[in-house]
C-alpha cells in the first residue's frame, strides 16, 4: 500500500554544492508548506481512510526522515525535538523500532499542529547548520534522498486532502479559483512502433530510486500506443455501453469488487440532477467530456482498455515512448487534469503532468535488483507484490519529481491517486 | 448504539417560569462550552469510534435540537443558521430526512469549529428572543426536553475525549490537575430486602424520559444488595484468578468476545513495567485499588458477579433500594470515580456520581409505553433491543440528571461509558 | 446460540418404572432415527451455517450424551465406544474438556453414517443392560434428561435440513407427500384478560427444565391477545405495504440488518414468475395466504406488531393465556403449519404444533435461579443474554416435549426455526 | 482463484486418430474415477473452504466440460442428461448463463454421487458413440483440451481432499499404503547460466493451453539456480532462525497475512508432543526433513528466497532451465514429494512430479496473446492479476500433463497446493 519506496544511495548519483543544497532544500520545504496553507488546523488531523494520511502527519514525517537519517548521526550536538516523534512519525520502517499503527494516524490531535510546524523550523534549522560545513557525498545524497521523499508526499497530501473533501457533503474546493474549460480532445491516433532490443532503467548521474535500476536489456516487440490519454467523454461511453454491469469486460477479481462495492463509475463522479459532475480540487464541476479519465484503477483501466479491443501498455513500451520526449511540469494552480498539448505526428502527448498511467506491468524487481544497506534501503522490495507499475506523472506531482525511468506503483483497486489511461496494441 | 432516547412531552412535566427556563437555559448551554474549553480545533474534530462523535458534533447537534424542534416552529421570522445542518446534525430522526451517516462524522473538518461556534450563539440568540414572549407549555417543556438532551451529551462528550485520548500513545490529559487518591474502600456488605409489591417507574412532576413510564406495578422478591461498588483491586483479584483465560464464568456469547479481541483487562487498564496504571480523564495514573472498577462492558460485570457467587441486580430492585436515597451530585473537577462516601447500616453508599451500574435487566418497554407523537417521540422504543438497562448515574453525569428512575442503556459489548457494578442475590 | 439449555436434576421430578423406561428410551431413539429415514448419508453430513450441524453430528451427539453423563459412570464394564467421539460430539460443555469446532462440524465426512449408526446400537444396548438393574432415582432422573434432549434435538434436525435444502437450487423435499391446503383463517379477533398476580415457571413434578425455574410471584397487567396467529396473508399486507422499504416500523438495529442482507420477505419465501412460493419440508408450494406466518425473527414479529398497532405479548402474558389450555400434538406427517383449530370465544387457538411464538421478553433468569452442579448443569446461564423467549410449540417439535411452561430462545437474528407470532396489547 | 484457463482452440495441434482418442479418453476418464475410489460418498460432497470444490462436483463438472462443449454442438439427437446440471455444474463460463455459486457448491447434497456417476456414463457413451464416426478436426481438438481440463481437475481432487482430511481431527489418510522415507538430499549446489536472447512460450505441435503463447524473444540475463529444492530441513532452520516472528524477510503484505491470520509454520505441519508431523495423503508423519518444501504460498517462498541471500527465479530462466530436460511423470501411488533424482554436474534435479515451484513471475499475458473466440476461450485473460506463476509439475499432476512452457498460476495467499521452491541468483 505504502508507495514511499527505498531510495538509493550511490553516493556518485548527484553532486551538489552545499550552497546549491541550501537553496534546494529550502524551495522543497516551502512548496510543502505552501501545499498546507488553504487548509485548517482541522483539516489537517482527519485521516479519511487506511491508505490516506493526515496532513499534520505528512508534515511530521517528512522533518522525521531528515532527522532520522541525516541529523542524528551527522549534526554532532543535534538535539531531538521529542523523543515520541520517533515511533509517531516513523511511516513503515520498522528495523527503526515500533511505528505508531498506521489505521490510527488520525487519533493524533496532539502533538498539535503548532507544534509540528515547531518541529519543522527546528529541523529546518538543523540542516541549516550541517550546510554550513563541508558535508560528505553521503550526506549529500541523504539530503537529495529526503527531498525526494518530501517530494512523493506533496503529491499524497493534494490525493488524501481530496478524498477527505469528498466524504464532506459539502463539497468544499481546496482551491478556490476556477478551474478552465478542458482542452478539446483530439481524435483517437495510434503511433507505432518497431520492435527493438533496447536497455530500461535508470542510467546516468541524476536521481533516481532503486526500483529504477539496474538498467538492463530488454527485447520490446512491435507495438502502437495512442497519442493521448483516454478522455472523460470515452471512459462515459463506456459507462453507457453498459461498462459496470457487464462480467465480459473485467478481470474475475474486478467482477469481485464490483459486486462487493457496488461500483457504478470513478471515484469521484458524481450524479446529480440527471447531470454527471466531478469533484476536483477546485470543487465540483461538471463533468469535462474532453479531459483525461482520472482516479480510476487498474481493474477499471484494463476493463476500458479490454473494451476499446486493446491493452494497456508494459511499463517497457511506455518507457521506450518517452524516452525522447520532453518532461512536461504540471501548472501549480491548476490542480486537474485537462488535457491539451500539440506534437507532431509520430509524437505522443500527454505523457506528464496529467495523470499517472497504468500499465499492465507487475511491480516487480529488476535483474540483478539488490537493496541498500541500512534502514533507509531495509525495505526496497518490500512492496513489489500484487501492486502494478504507473507511468508519467499527475497534475500534483511536484516540478522535478519525473523522469522516463520513474516507477511509480499501487495496488490494483487504488483509485484515490491522479491515475488514468493510455491504450496499447500488439502488432 | 444511539443512547439519547426519545423525549416525554407531558405539556405539564414541569412548570417554569420564562425567567426561570432562561437561567437555567444559559446554565446548561456554558456548562456545554466548559466541558470543550480545555479542547483545541483539532481535538474537536476526530471521531475516534463508530460509537463515539467528535466534540464540534456534539456542539452542533445539541444547537440543531433546538433549532430543529423548537425555533423553526415557535419563532417567526427565524432565519435557519445553514440549511445543510438539517442533515450533517441530525443524529437519527429519520422521519425528518437524511442524515450525514454516523461512521463519517469525523470527516467533517468543515464547517470550522469557529462556524459551529456561532451556530450556537445564533441558537441562544434566538431562544432569547423567544422567550421574551410568554411561550406555550408545550415549548417550555421541549426546552425542557432540549436541556436534558444537551446534559446526555455532555456526558457523552467527556467519554468521547477520553476515548480518543486514550488511543493517542502520548496519553494526553484532559483535565491538568492532580487526581486525589481514592478513599479507603470499606469491607463488602450485604443489605437485605424484603419482598415487596410496588411500583416502578416515573410518578410525579419532575422531568422525566418516556421510557420511565408509564409507572406500573411489580413484585420484588426478597433480596440483598452489597453497600457499596466492587472495587479496582477486587476486580484484579478476579484477573489474577485467570479471569479472561477461563470460560465458566462468562457467558458464551462473552467467550466470542474474548477471543475475537483478545482481551485481558478492562479498556482503560494499562500494564506497564510490572505495574498497572489506568487512563483518566486526569491523564495515566497508577491504578487505584480502592477506586469503583469502571469502563467495564455487561460481559464483564455478569462475569464478576458470577465468580463472586452473585449476580447483577434487576433495575427495579436497584430502584428499590435507591428510592429513599439521596441523589448526590458529582465534582466537576474529579473526573474519575474514587469511592467514598458514610452511611447507616441499612443505607447504601455510591449510588450516584461514580459509575453507572450494569443491571441483569434487558432494555425494554414498560407496560403499557406508548410514543410520543411526531419526530420527537418517532423512535422511542427504536433501542430496545440486545442493550442493558444500567442505574445510577457516574462522575460525567451533569447536575440534576440524575433521578431513582432514570434508565440509561447499552449494548452488551459497551466498554467506553463509566460503567461499574454493584452486586445482588436473591434471597 | 445453543438453546440446549442446561437440565433440572431433581431426583424427584419424574419417577418412571425401568419398563416405563425402556419404552420411552426405545421410542424417542426410534423417533430420531425415522427423522432420518428420507435422508441419504450424503445429506447428512453437510453443514448448511454455522447455527445448523449435520443431521449425522446430531445422531452422534445425542447418544454422546447418554454415553458421558449416564453409561460411562454409571454402567460398570461400559466400553467407550470410541474415544475421539468424547471430542467430536461434545456440543459445548467445556468443563468435559476440548469440542470439536462448531463451525467444522460439516467437515466430519469420517466417521462415517454408518458408523455412528453402530454407535447408537452401541449406546442403545448399554442402556438397556443399565435399566435390567434397578437403577437409582438419579439415573433415572438423567435419562429422561437424555430423552428430552434428544427431543430437542429431532426438531432441529428438521430445520437444519430445512435449511440445507432450500440453498439447493433444485428445492429437494424432505417428505414427498403433498402439503393439503391451510385451513381458512378466520378473522382477527382479540381476547381480553383482566391484571393478575400470578405465580409463573414450573411447579409439580413432571419434567422441566431448570430456566423454568423457580416458580415465582409476578405480577401482570391488563391485557388483549390475538386469539390466532398471524398469517402469511397478513404479513404479506405489511410487505405491501412498504415493510422492508420503510425505517419507522423497525427497531435500529433491525434497519441495519435489513440493510447489511437486502431483506425484503421471510426466510423461505421465493418470488418466482410474479407470484410467491414457499419452501417448505414438502418441497417448495404456492404461499398459502391462511397459514401462519413462519420462519421470521424477533425483528421482524416486533416490526409487524408495531405496524398492527400492537406490540409482542410479554412471556407470562402467554403463560397466564395457555394456563388452562390443552397442549396440542402435531402431526409429524404435515411438517408446515397450517391454522385452523376452534375454540370458544375466550379461547385462543394455535397456541401449540402450528409455530413458536416470539414474546418481547428478553431470555433471563427467574429471581432465585440456580444452576445445577457439573457438568450437565454448567452452562445453565450462559446464553442469558441478547436472546428472547418463543412460547409454544411448532409443527416439529415431539410429542410430550410442549407446555405452558417452556422457555426456548433465540437470537433476534434467527430465521431458520418454525418462528412466527400472535399480537398483544396492554388495555 | 479459478486456475482453470482457457484453452488453446488450433485445430492443428494435435491430430489423433479416432480409435487413439478413443483410447486416451477412457484412459483419462478412468484415472478421475480412480482417484475418487478411495472416497465414500460423504467424502465426496464436503466443500472445505471457498477455493475448494467436493469431490462429486468435480465428478460431474468433468462431463458437464463435454456435454457443453462438444456432445450438445456436436452429436445430433444428444439428449441432455438432466437440463438443471447446467447451472450446477458450470464453474465459471458466464456467458453460457447463470452459474451456481461457488461457495456453494458443497450444499449439493443432490444429485447423489449415484445420479453423478450415471452422468459420467451417459457423457461417456456419448462420446463413444460421437467417435465411431469420423470427427472434424476442431471436435478432435475440443475433445483433447476435456481431457487436459479433467487432468487438472484430477490434480485439484487429490488438492482438495487433502484440504478436507486435514480439517478432520482424526488426519484419515486418503492412501493406506506407507509413505517411504524421503531420498537424502544431497547439499545444495548452484548451476549458472549465460546471459541468452531465446524465445520462451510453446511451439510446436503438441497440446498447450492459450497462455503459454505466442511464443516470444525475451532477453534473460545470466543467473545460477539452485541443482535441487528447498527442503523441508532447510525452511525448518528458517523457522528456527525466527521467520514468522521476524518482518525483514517478509513482504509487507504478507506481514499483514502473518497478522492476521497467526501463521507459524507451512499449511499442513503439524507439531505435537515436541516434535513435528506432516498432514500426507498417506496420514499423519514425522516430518522428513529431506523431503522437498511442499505447500508454502508465495509469501513463504519469497520470504526463504530472501533469508537465504537470494530469490525465485522467473518463469523464463526457469522455463530455460528445462528447456533441453526430460518431463519426468510422479509415481501415483506415492503421493507425497521426496526428492532425489540423480544428474550431472549442470543439470537440474527435480523439476518435474515432485512440487509446483513459484517463480517471481506475475501472471501476465504474452505479448500479442489472443483470446480465443466463443465461451472456451472467452475468459482467456480472466485471471492474469494479482497471480504468480508457477512451474514444473506435482506428485499429483497427471501423466502427460508437464511440459517446460506450462504455466501454472495461484494467488499470493494459497497453500494448499503441492507448491515449493528452488532458489535464484542474478550473476
Amino acid at each position: 500500500m505504502q508507495k514511499v519506496s527505498g531510495l538509493q544511495l550511490n553516493a556518485n548519483t548527484q553532486v551538489f554544492q552545499e550552497s546549491t543544497l541550501i537553496a534546494r532544500f529550502e524551495t522543497v520545504r516551502a512548496a510543502t508548506l505552501a501545499i498546507a496553507a488553504p487548509l485548517s488546523p482541522e483539516d489537517m488531523v482527519v485521516q479519511s481512510m487506511l491508505e490516506a494520511s493526515p496532513i499534520k502527519w505528512h508534515l511530521a514525517h517528512t522533518s522525521w526522515f531528515f532527522e532520522t537519517f541525516i541529523l542524528i548521526e551527522n549534526l554532532p550536538a543535534y538535539e531531538v525535538f521529542n523523543p515520541h516523534f520517533k515511533t509517531l512519525f516513523n511511516s513503515y520502517y520498522v528495523s527503526l523500532g515500533a511505528c505508531h499503527p498506521r489505521p490510527q494516524r488520525g487519533m493524533l490531535t496532539r502533538p498539535s499542529l503548532s507544534d509540528i510546524l515547531d518541529y519543522r523550523k527546528h529541523v529546518d534549522m538543523a540542516i541549516h547548520h550541517l550546510l554550513e560545513q563541508v558535508v560528505s557525498a553521503q550526506v549529500k545524497s541523504l539530503l537529495e534522498l529526503g527531498l525526494q521523499h518530501e517530494q512523493q508526499h506533496q503529491e499524497l497530501m493534494l490525493t488524501d486532502i481530496k478524498h477527505l473533501f469528498f466524504h464532506n457533503p459539502l463539497f468544499p474546493a481546496y482551491l478556490c479559483t476556477d478551474l478552465p474549460s478542458a482542452a478539446p480532445a483530439s481524435s483517437l491516433e495510434w503511433i507505432h512502433y518497431e520492435a527493438a532490443t533496447r536497455p530500461v532503467g535508470h542510467a546516468g548521474e541524476g536521481f533516481h530510486f532503486d526500483n529504477e535500476t539496474p538498467r538492463y536489456l530488454t527485447h520490446i516487440p512491435s507495438f502502437a500506443i495512442t497519442k493521448r490519454l483516454i478522455t472523460n467523454g470515452e471512459y462515459l461511453a463506456f459507462i453507457e455501453a453498459g461498462a459496470y454491469r457487464q462480467t465480459r469486460w473485467w478481470l474475475a477479481e474486478a467482477v469481485d469488487w464490483i459486486n462487493r462495492e457496488a461500483v457504478r463509475h470513478p471515484l469521484y463522479w458524481h450524479y446529480q440532477d440527471g447531470k454527471w459532475f466531478e469533484f476536483t480540487l477546485h470543487g465540483l464541476v461538471p463533468l469535462q467530456l474532453d479531459s483525461p479519465i482520472c482516479h480510476i484503477n487498474y481493474f477499471e483501466a484494463d476493463a476500458f482498455a479490454r473494451f476499446a479491443g486493446a491493452r494497456l501498455p508494459t511499463e517497457f513500451e511506455w518507457e521506450h515512448v518517452a524516452a525522447e520526449m520532453p518532461v512536461l511540469t504540471a501548472n501549480p494552480h491548476r490542480l486537474h487534469p485537462q488535457g491539451g498539448g500539440e506534437g507532431g505526428s509520430h509524437q505522443p502527448l500527454q505523457l506528464y503532468a496529467q495523470v499517472w498511467q497504468w500499465t499492465c506491468s507487475a511491480y516487480a524487481a529488476y535483474p540483478g535488483f539488490s537493496p541498500s544497506a541500512g534502514a533507509v534501503g531495509e525495505y526496497n522490495g518490500k512492496f513489489m507484490v500484487n501492486q502494478y507499475v504507473l507511468r508519467g506523472s499527475s497534475v500534483a506531482t511536484p516540478r522535478g519529481h519525473a523522469r522516463p525511468t520513474y516507477r511509480n506503483f499501487f495496488p490494483t483497486g487504488a483509485r484515490w491517486q491522479f491515475t488514468g489511461l493510455r491504450l496499447a496494441k500488439s502488432l
